[in-house]
C-alpha cells in the first residue's frame, strides 16, 4: 500500500519534514509495510525553501546580505535538484521575523538583502527563479531589490538615494541603465497568494502596514510615496502598478517584480506543487496525509492542505488532514477532496504543551487513522 | 448499516445518554440512514442506574432517604423494563458527592439510606437487584445499612449503638432476628471492581479512607474497628470477612452483603453489558463507537470502552472509542478489540472548554472517525 505524506510545516513547532517523518512513523506502527512517500510541502510562506529542496534533493547555499534594518543578516537560497532553479524565500533576507517588535519601521525596513540574495545566485549560475515573497518588513515598493540589483534612483536635485519607505518618497527619477542585465536573460516565478492593489484603502500600506508597524500617520505617508512611485514607474515603463492585482504584495514588491522583471505570479501552493512533483508522487497511492499547525474555512484560500487535496482528488486518492487545531466551518474542505480531519492533540493541555509534543502527537494520531481506516472489512481478507 | 453506539459519562460534562445522542449527530452528518442504536453504558460507578434505566425502557423512582452526613438527601432507584430488577447507586443515598469535602469524615458517615433505599425497593416490590456501590461517603462495613433494614446492634452494655465508623468500635452483639425477611427471598447482585479485602493494609479502611476523609489516627482505628466487627460477624455467620476479596469494598459494605444477604460479585461493566443486552444489539453491526472522558492504560481494568470492545470483539465489529483525554499506553488496548482510539479535543483548549463543548466535540469526532472508516475504496462502489 502507497501512502503519501505531504503535510506542510507546523508553525513555531515542526518543520514540514519534521512533521512527514512523525507521521510516517506513526502509519508505520499499524502497517510496518507501507510504501511511504514523504512530500514535505508549503503553500508559498515560511518553509517554501526547504520542501523544494527537501523534495528535489537540491542544496541550500547560506548567503550574508543587508537586513531589512540594514545590519547584515546570514539568509540562504536554495538551488533545487535540476541545479538551475534557485529558490528565495523574501523572509530570509527582508523578514519581519529579523526585526524586533520594537524595531519594526516601514519607513526604515529595505528590500536590498533580497535583492543581494537574487544577485548571488544570478552569479552561481541561475536563471530561473521561484521568489517566496510572504512575511516581509518592508513596505518600499521593492526598491531596494531594485537598488541591489543596479537601478539608481535620485531624488529631485539628482542625488542617490537612501533605503527604505522613506526614501521611496524622495525618488524623482529612475535610471535602469546598470540594472543587471541577467535579469532579463531569466524567469522569475513570484509565489504569492496576495491579490491586493499597489495603493488606496486595499494596497500594500492600508492592508499590511499596520502589521509591520505602520502607524496611521507612516500608512498614510507610505501609501502617498508608493502613488508617486506607481506614476514614476509607469512614466518609465508604461505599465500601471496603482490598480494592478498582487502589486501591493509584500509592500509593493509584488509591483516591481511586474514592472521590471519578466515574472509571473502564481499561487505559492500551486508552485510548490509543481516543483515538488506531487501530482505524480500521487500516482497509485490508496490514501494521503497532509497537515498544518491550524486547520479551518480560511485553508480553503490557497493553504497546503487544500492544494494537496486538490492534487489528490485528480486520482481519486482520500486526503486525510491532521492538524493542531481544528476550527470552525471545516465542513467546507469536504467538497475539494479532503476526506477527514483530525486534531493532534490528545486531550485538554495548553498551546505550549502541543507545540512541544507535536511529534508525537502527530504519530499518535496518524496510526489512530490508519488504524480507523483499516479497520473497514475490505482490509480484513 | 447498522452502527452500536455505546459510551458511558463524560464525567463532569455529558452523560452517557448525551454522549450518545452526540455521537449519532455526528454519524448522521455523513451516513443519514445509519441504523444507529443507542446503548447508553456505566462501568458500575456514577451512571449505572440511568443506563440501565434507558437501556430497558424502564423508570425511576425517587426517594428521600437518610443522608451519608444524617440529614435527608434526594435519592433514586430505578426499575428496569422487566418490572421486576431493581437498580440501586450507592452513592445516590451514600456517595461522597453527597458530602462538602471540609465534612467528610468517616467517622460519622453511615450507610443507613442505602439500607432505606433497598427497603423502598422491597416495598415496591422488587426482588431482583443490582447494587453498584462505588463512590461511598462510608466506612461504617456496612452497619448503616443493616440497621435499615432490621439488624440490631448493641454495645458492651447492651444499648443500641449509633450510626458511622465511630458507632462500629461500639458493637459487641448483632441481632437479626428483625432482619428484613423478604432479604432472603430477593437476589442481590453487587456491582463492583473492587477486590480488597476489609482489613489490613489493602482493607477498606487504608486504601480507601483517606479519599473519604479518614486522618492516619482515624485510618488506623477504624481498621481496628473492621477487625473487630468481622470477629463478630464470623462468630454470628460463620463467614470469615476478614480477608475476602471484594469484602472491603465500599468501606466494608461489600463484606456486609458477603455475610447477610444472597449476594453475587461481579464487575459491573459485565453487569451492564449484561442487563443492556448489549451483545444481542450488536448482532449485525459494521462498527461500535464507545468512549469516556478519559482513556489510558488503566482502561483495560474493567472499564467501559473494555467491556463494550469485548462484547464487539465476539462478533468482529470494530470497536472506535473516542475520549476527552487519550493517556499513555492505549496500546495496549487493541489485543483487546479496541480499533482505534480519538481525542475529541480539537486543539489546544482547557478542560473546562473540552468540558462546556463536549457534546459538538464529540459529533465532530465522530464524523471525522466515520469519515476515515467511509475514505476505504470498499464503500466507494
Amino acid at each position: 500500500m502507497k501512502i503519501v505524506i505531504a503535510p506542510d510545516s507546523f508553525k513555531g513547532s515542526v518543520s514540514a519534514w519534521e512533521a512527514s517523518l512523525a507521521i510516517e512513523k506513526g502509519i508505520k506502527r499499524v502497517l510496518p509495510k507501507a510504501e511511504t512517500v514523504l512530500v514535505p510541502v508549503a503553500d508559498g510562506g515560511e518553509g517554501t525553501l526547504d520542501s523544494l529542496v527537501a523534495a528535489t534533493n537540491g542544496r541550500k547555499v547560506a548567503v550574508s546580505v543587508t537586513g531589512p534594518l540594514h545590519r547584515p543578516v546570514q539568509a540562504a537560497y536554495g538551488v533545487l535538484g535540476d541545479g538551475e532553479t534557485c529558490v528565495i524565500e523574501m523572509a530570509s533576507a527582508s523578514g519581519l521575523c529579523l526585526v524586533p517588535p520594537e524595531e519594526r519601521n516601514p519607513m526604515v525596513t529595505t528590500t536590498y538583502g533580497t535583492g543581494e540574495l537574487i544577485k548571488k545566485a544570478l552569479d552561481d549560475g541561475c536563471r530561473r527563479f521561484i521568489l517566496a515573497i510572504g512575511g516581509s518588513a518592508t513596505n518600499d515598493g521593492g526598491i531596494g531589490m531594485l537598488q541591489a540589483l543596479g537601478i539608481r534612483l535620485y531624488d529631485s536635485k539628482g542625488n542617490p538615494i537612501g533605503w527604505g519607505g522613506q526614501a521611496l518618497g524622495d525618488i524623482a527619477d529612475i535610471d535602469d541603465r546598470n540594472f543587471d542585465p541577467r535579469i532579463e536573460e531569466s524567469q522569475f516565478l513570484i509565489a504569492s497568494d496576495v491579490q491586493n492593489p499597489l495603493i488606496g484603502p486595499h494596497g500594500a500600506s492600508h492592508v499590511f502596514g499596520p502589521q509591520k508597524g505602520a502607524t496611521p500617520e507612516m500608512v498614510e505617508q507610505l501609501d502617498h510615496y508608493l502613488t508617486r512611485w506607481a506614476d514614476l514607474v509607469e512614466k518609465k515603463k508604461g505599465i500601471r502598478l496603482h490598480d494592478l492585482p498582487g502589486a501591493g504584495a509584500a509592500g509593493g514588491i509584488g509591483g516591481a517584480f511586474q514592472a521590471f522583471f519578466p515574472a509571473t505570479m502564481k499561487r505559492g501552493i500551486d508552485i510548490v506543487i509543481e516543483f515538488t512533483r506531487l501530482g505524480e508522487k500521487m500516482r497509485g497511492a490508496e490514501l494521503a496525509f497532509t497537515g498544518e499547525g491550524q486547520i479551518d474555512f480560511q485553508t480553503a484560500s490557497g493553504k497546503t492542505p487544500m492544494g494537496v487535496a486538490q492534487e489528490a482528488q485528480k486520482q481519486g486518492v482520500p486526503v486525510f488532514v491532521l492538524a493542531g487545531s481544528v476550527g470552525p466551518g471545516v465542513e467546507t474542505l469536504y467538497q475539494y477532496g479532503i476526506h477527514s480531519i483530525h486534531s493532534i492533540v490528545s486531550g485538554p493541555m495548553s498551546l505550549e504543551e502541543a507545540i512541544d509534543r507535536a511529534e508525537e502527537l502527530l504519530a499518535q494520531t496518524a496510526e489512530q487513522v490508519v488504524r480507523t481506516y483499516m479497520a473497514n472489512p475490505a482490509h480484513h481478507e
